[in-house]
């Protein structure tokens, strides 16, 4: 298998874009990644995206980016694994370039989530639950992880405010991200004030409805050199790349507590990489819902299960903390445009390694994970990069 | 790169099954070519589907389907690509095994278009087309394909009824194959005297509105032998996944009667398998329109610019023909459910060259090409496979 790496980075801003339409998100993105890897030229490219079909009466949307973006008859095509599709594109982008199919790929993630006309964004969120056994029955996404983190509280006794940390981190590294959605700092009081959207989760414990696209470019490692020349912040090595599923719907886990895809996934990396998660500089995990992190932290091993919501602590996950998350902001403050958030994610990395993360630049960053989660944990998908 | 093999194959009936849930349709396809193959447990699932989040709510399809089929834990994810969703979710296993990522894979194609409560299959499909430039203005996809037969027409100076011999060679081909959707054999009569649907298209032009789901179990070359054994018709070896594509709307062509990727995804193919179109027994291609036949034909080279038409004769075209093709009866008369078409194609193409065919067996079929086409040819992918 060769071994693969990522030449250029490109991202839009994130948030409420009423002005741009998909198409030129995607066409932003993808033009300042390539322009980033110094190529005029790619062989395939793949988009990760949720909602085209069901918010903008647009399938077909890999042959439409590459077409907006003059890639004139290259291979292309679009994954979709709700939340993880972007993660999940990648995946499909670094087998092309392993299995010698393709040289120089292109991976955009993308969502167009705001100003559709005469479409249910909730409704369309709900797709990535069981149609039949969840969604039916009238539960939208947030009702589930509301679900989730009253069961957590109950099982280990935990208070309302335990989460907040982890709002305040994640917004006082968005604050110093200029493509986040939101640029502000929070406070304590500000989360204990918020309003509650579906019992315990209040609107600071959740990600926001938004639209932006993000993308990297591919190419084999022997090779990354030749395209990272001069001022270039240099390629970074996709060290592992893993994916792994749990049951659709939440009543059919086992443990509705335990995300045995994190786990999966997590493991699965760590083994390719051939390293130990305490190993990891930081950890870019996939926090749309403040009980997601606490879940996330436990099923990836950083902390014993039913304590991950004690890790809500500067000292703990801040960007000088024991182990860095939501380093530029998260899917809480960058914003979560759901099909493009495993590339911004992974984009984020890229600065992370490459000492280009500015004022929130993690110390001596080598080694980097990455986690981009599809519904209530059903799909899970699991990056390591290193410098 | 590690050569791939077909180890397993599974299909369900095609129609309107009223009765039958997507995840029914998918059940049924998967098990049966896991049963096939000697497999129980595979590395990863790949779900070729165009419409499950426009007509079924439901995205997150990958995942769905390993979870209903028992494939806890797997990677899984859907791949849309319009209507070669289906071979553009091979090309994603392909690589998924060629790349060494997996050893066991295993990639469906399912497509529900029928018994969908209060959705629009017409604009469905229409969100295969430029949903800003095309599908906005109120062009449906058979609105599309009608264009460019008339123009076809106009351009070559070609009587209605040309087209006459694709429909009815089809038919012969389906009534012989238990799984087709219309099982019975059409006259030019019946040809002549069909409605229009949208002038020139007439209805027994057209493939049909269906549902149906199709499986294949893909290993590595050579380990093929060990899951072949006994009563097992044998492994089928891709010599050759490519992929192409187009500007998505037609209007863009630079020739709107040139179909560009067939082209493309043609010469890339038979370049990878170190073969020549003269060599092949048989061509599976996208008969969604007859229209799309004769481009096809002159696209990749077996007739001349215009003279396509010309081929719809039985001595050119039927089961002892100089290139066969819709064997078991295409997409016109097995039908054409969208996402799971590319699918069909290559399960029929195994049943081909293992000497399975029955009653529509091709003599002597060693090396097969089948053709998967998305939107009105924007995305065009070919598969080469040989015994």
């Amino acid at each position: 298998m060769r071994s693969v790496s990522i030449i250029g980075i490109g991202q839009t801003p994130v948030g409420e874009l009423w002005e741009h339409s998909a198409r030129q998100l995607a066409y932003d993105a993808v033009s300042s990644a390539m322009a980033d890897a110094n190529v005029e030229r790619v062989d395939a490219l793949f988009v990760g995206n949720m909602l085209s079909g069901s918010l903008l009466d647009q399938e077909h949307l890999g042959t439409l980016v590459a077409d907006v973006c003059g890639l004139h008859g290259v291979e292309a095509a679009k994954v979709e694994a709700a939340c993880a599709s972007g993660a999940a594109a990648l995946r499909v982008g670094t087998m092309a370039v392993a299995s010698g199919f393709h040289d120089i790929v292109v991976v955009a993630g993308l969502e167009k989530m705001t100003d559709t006309v005469g479409k249910d964004t909730t409704a369309g969120l709900a797709t990535a639950a069981d149609a039949e056994y969840e969604a039916l029955h009238g539960v939208s996404f947030v009702g589930l992880n509301a679900l989730m983190m009253q069961r957590y509280m109950y099982e280990y006794d935990v208070p309302l405010d335990a989460f907040a940390g982890f709002s305040i981190n994640a917004h006082r590294n968005g604050a110093r991200n200029p493509n986040a959605m939101f640029q502000e700092a929070l406070s304590l009081e500000d989360y204990v004030r918020a309003p509650i959207i579906a019992t315990p989760i209040n609107i600071l414990d959740s990600s926001p409805v938004c639209d932006g696209s993000a993308a990297v470019v591919l190419a084999p490692t022997e090779w990354a050199h030749k395209f990272t020349t001069g001022h270039h912040r240099g390629a970074v090595q996709i060290l592992a790349s893993a994916s792994a599923s749990d049951t659709l719907a939440v009543h059919d886990r086992r443990d509705p507590l335990f995300l045995e895809a994190a786990n999966l996934s997590g493991q699965r990396a760590l083994r390719q990489a051939g390293i130990r998660q305490d190993d990891l500089d930081f950890f870019e995990l996939h926090d749309a819902f403040t009980i997601m992190i606490a879940l996330s932290l436990e099923a990836n091993g950083f902390a014993q299960r039913g304590e991950g919501w004690r890790m809500a602590d500067e000292g703990e996950i801040g960007i000088g903390g024991r182990l860095p998350i939501s380093t530029m902001g998260g899917l809480k403050s960058r914003g979560h445009p759901v099909g493009a958030t495993g590339i911004y994610q992974i984009v984020e990395s890229v600065l992370q390694l490459t000492g280009s993360a500015g004022g929130n630049q993690v110390a001596h960053a080598r080694l980097g994970m990455a986690q981009n989660i599809g519904g209530s944990g059903a799909t899970i998908v699991t990056h390591i990069l290193g410098s």
